[in-house]
């Protein structure tokens, strides 16, 4: 592997020639909508539009959030549609559990209580007036990757196989200077965030993390949240299962233990062999998925092509990312392309030649404490095959010798 | 300065308690938007709404772009409803010279040509197979700040100031490998890059900046470049003036001298005293903003208030950004909130403490080539009255006893 860059990009000399017409990381959702009127043959001869306040996506690009059951509760973010490591925020994956709450900000208001000197109950603008933070973190429900688990298909898309998980430039409050000025009693060793939608979504949470980098949210991407992802403030806990970033946050009450709300006993518990329960797994490990190619793509012919995806960890950096082309037996160093900081997602690349023969490509993330991402294998070995959370074994995209790409479990 | 932190944060206990009714950093746009429905008095007892395919803001935020001049051409971020680094794609600022021209992505494609081995004809496709790169750069007009230069006036908001400044995550590929592939000739030492639109908008770059890290992008923050950035494509020279980005591009030449289009002769040139004219001023020096208390916020009272701005050089790092609340007579390091990284925008905060007096607010940037933002004044003195170009003085927001805070140039 030395000095693999230079090799590739001295090899890809003439890639441009062979490329054929498969259009990837980035724009794969092509194809007029329809209803738009046809662009002019020569867009030079022709006048354009006028700027609007708010800009709108082009016709040829129509990137949607696919709606998962029938409630419309839960819906995947298209990362085969993406690049670069910045979810847009109306693209940003959703899970809630009785609909988005219509809130005005003006009225919404954070009560902190509980085992405290001086409970509190803090405004938006009271918020917004402390000392801010803006950190750039991934959000990924703890049930990401289920499907393909469970029931894999080899029509899987990257939004079908891994779409709940998304990233943000996010802008807060620590938690920990909320906590500083309403003083929290010694024997508080946990608290509650409960939001303000129907379903009252609550769950208890180890008070070390709210010294260590939670924050209290109301900034999504540089602009005030979306409805959906908890406007005006969430809770962000960097690298806990989704949602424990409880949105439309509206209670945070310190307690001696974990108040065992029906979010954290009857649900967002891990089934394990032999009958026992993991309950509070909040960290997310290590993972990694391959956004290109991928279902539905088909390679136009052997050559280089690029194999990008993302990697992130809920428990630091990401160091390293490992590709394979040959399911396993060989494994490459992947570029990374982004930087490489804390509960964060990294894009990474790998040029990839490929001989026309088939292939099964995977992914395998690396973090800062030595964690390696396992095979399914291993993860079905120690979790059993009716675990419902934390799902990021190693999985893989087959490529046919006509180009066609398909899911596979790479169990 | 001795761990002014901590300093601050202890003295600001009790914030909460003093905290009036404004609203800062993120949600200043507020109020319902016209016809949408009232919410409910308790979230909590009325069924959410169901997540759609591509999500909406919240009725109560509305930010928009606001145009310049008649021809829609011009649209200006809105800077005061926004926080952290990341301005959503549908906000960036734009400025066309000939409208949005509709492109289908599948015909469009980049000529390199000129002094090259092998002139080449791109499609999207093509350029996407290629090593790709994702950084954070802003965009900056060379006009933005003009305005408020010749014309200042007291109701002068943070957009209308310097809304020609907005920031990205841009993936595409580097300049450097197409031009490789096509073979430059040795005698080619500046490139011309032109549009696609009606006004083929085309700009003369020195060939170094390819060489160090122009790239040609498709993305922006994660998704497709929007219609109004240049899709499918656009030129991204990090730290240079807005214009030579060249969106919508469609052509790079390889020359031996400048082209002299009009737009580098008759436009985007700096007038300066004595009549000389300064041409090819392609970097962005160093400059900040203040976003936060801006025109038309009024502070409620005394107390601790977040001052809170932007800073960026397209020259290199910001490494420190000053801030004065007394007109420049002293200035204490704000902190610096967001990664440091090159020709990109960094977010400062710095807590004051209001004593009620009339103040007058500045910021200062400095960058990693020693380079200090100037005062207006020493601006106006080295460019003469009659510049229309890089505009980068400091200026002031007065802080009037009653809390009202009106614009001010800062001669």
């Amino acid at each position: 592997m030395s000095d693999p860059v230079i090799t590739r990009r001295t090899l890809l000399a003439g890639a441009a020639a062979a490329a054929g017409g498969a259009v990837l990381g980035g724009l794969p959702a092509l194809g007029q909508q329809p209803g738009a009127a046809a662009p002019p043959a020569d867009p030079t001869k022709a006048p354009g539009a006028p700027v609007a306040a708010v800009g709108q996506r082009s016709p040829f690009v129509h990137p949607g959030r696919a709606p998962v059951g029938e409630t419309a509760g839960t819906s995947l973010t298209p990362l085969q549609d993406l690049a670069g490591t910045i979810t847009p925020a109306d693209l940003h994956f959703t899970r809630v559990h009785a609909g988005i709450p219509a809130i005005d900000p003006a009225r919404h208001a954070l009560l902190i209580h509980g085992l405290v000197d001086r409970p509190v109950e803090l405004s938006v603008a009271d918020l917004q007036r402390y000392p801010s933070a803006t950190r750039v973190h991934f959000i990924e429900c703890s049930g990401n990757g289920g499907a393909a688990y469970h029931a894999p298909r080899p029509d899987m898309t990257p939004q079908q196989v891994d779409g709940m998980v998304s990233q943000s430039e996010w802008t807060g409050v620590p938690l920990a200077l909320l906590l500083r000025d309403v003083g929290v009693k010694p024997e508080a060793k946990w608290f509650l965030a409960e939001g303000a939608d129907a379903a009252r979504m609550a769950r208890s949470i180890p008070l070390a993390k709210a010294h260590d980098d939670a924050l209290v949210v109301w900034v999504q991407n540089g602009e005030p949240l979306r409805p959906e992802q908890g406007f005006p403030i969430r809770l962000l806990l960097p690298g806990y299962e989704g949602n424990t970033n409880v949105k439309w946050l509206r209670r945070i009450k310190l307690g001696e233990s974990p108040f065992m709300t029906m979010w954290e006993t009857s649900k967002y518990t891990d089934p394990l062999p032999g009958g026992k329960i993991r309950q509070f797994s909040l960290e997310m490990d290590a993972k990694s998925v391959i956004t290109t190619p991928a279902y539905p793509e088909r390679l136009s012919g052997s050559g280089w092509w690029p194999i990008r995806g993302l990697a992130w960890s809920g428990r630091g950096r990401i160091t390293r990312v490992d590709v394979s082309t040959d399911g396993g037996a060989t494994w490459a160093n992947a570029d990374l392309l982004t930087p490489l900081s804390t509960k964060a997602q990294v894009r990474f690349e790998h040029l990839w030649h490929w001989d026309g023969r088939e292939s099964l490509l995977m992914s395998r993330a690396v973090d800062d404490q030595g964690y390696v991402q396992p095979t399914t294998a291993a993860l079905r070995a120690a979790r059993g095959p009716g675990t419902e959370y934390h799902f990021n074994g190693i999985r893989a995209w087959r490529v046919a010798r006509d180009g066609a790409v398909t899911f596979e479990a790479a169990t």
